[in-house]
């Protein structure tokens, strides 16, 4: 297998990114400048040297502890809990949350072997009993495994500290078509259907 | 901006993905071994060294002349021609050429300010004057820019040298349904249409 073969072949295993799609943007670095592959060749090269986890909350960072947990602007007392590194950037541009967060690093997901001793868990518990958090927002996705994990990590926080826990809420997609909700979310947001005038 | 939005800022200039899916991808690397990422970058890094366009046809490969032009077994007397280097491939994969290729680099776009001084014209009138080429089949895109370009391409051909040219031909796609060709392929098609019992 020759060098371009391989390059296809790595980048095919990118997530999104089939074997046609991966032919493409091969070519299409072989056809621009040399530097520009180079560029992206370095950039890949030193990622994990100068990208690790926050120390504290387990984002992706260039410096430890992360912008977010040495911030002393932000709201120390409320913890997001989310999946994954990248759910940080996600709540991040909804410009919404003024606190910090916690990186569980994926859920509960039994079938793959993944059990809640996988997650980080215990640093959580540990990060709401320092006296003073008073409030952890569960952020995992509304999925079942999302639900399983969200339920699991409330009932340890309720257990074992003092902190209120809370959910981000279900229902409508903001701009959404009623006609293309699926019944799960309608049904959702029927339950959590909220008194006009007390939204903002 | 740090290494991580560099990154991912790289990754969507990259054909066919966009902001969304570049931070996926990087997040994935990020996530994944530091082995996967490096090698990814060494390739990048080392793709423009270790692959280069044939001095004889400009298709891209390792060693100069390319696999195909110094095959003794191939066809030396059809040259097929073609847009783009990575049109050598996708005719490779059909089987059914047994010739050697020509790469234009492009089509006659005089929007663009491509006009055919810009293109590997006069190397290809230079190889069908060889003594040895008997045939030229054009396998430009069947578009306006493909069309005009295997038309000034033939002309030249026909003027200069004593092959035959041919093209491509035009029509239904194998396991296409009539309903959902457009106007113009199924009028190619008719035009081309060929007798019960010609085709194998």
């Amino acid at each position: 297998m020759n060098s371009l073969e391989r390059l296809i072949q790595e980048i095919a295993r990118l997530p999104g990114l089939g074997k046609k799609s991966a032919t493409r943007i091969a070519y299409h670095l072989l056809a621009g400048e040399a530097l520009e592959a180079q560029r992206l060749g370095n950039l890949l090269q030193g990622l994990h040297e100068a990208i690790r986890p926050c120390s504290l909350c387990g984002a992706f960072t260039e410096e430890d502890p992360c912008p977010i947990c040495s911030d002393r602007g932000r709201d120390h007392a409320t913890i997001c809990v989310v999946e994954q590194p990248q759910d940080v950037a996600v709540m991040e541009a909804s410009r919404e949350f003024q606190g910090i967060y916690h990186v569980l690093g994926g859920v509960i997901a039994p079938i793959e072997g993944v059990g809640p001793g996988d997650l980080a868990i215990l640093s959580l518990l540990q990060r709401a009993r320092n006296g003073q958090v008073r409030e952890v927002i569960i952020a995992t996705n509304p999925t079942v495994e999302g639900d399983t994990t969200a339920l699991y990590v409330a009932r340890q926080l309720r257990e074992q500290t003092g902190v209120s826990v809370t959910r981000l809420a279900l229902g409508l997609p903001v701009g959404a078509d009623l006609e293309y909700a699926d019944r799960l979310t309608l049904a959702r947001s029927l339950r959590g259907r909220t008194s006009l005038g007390d939204d903002t």
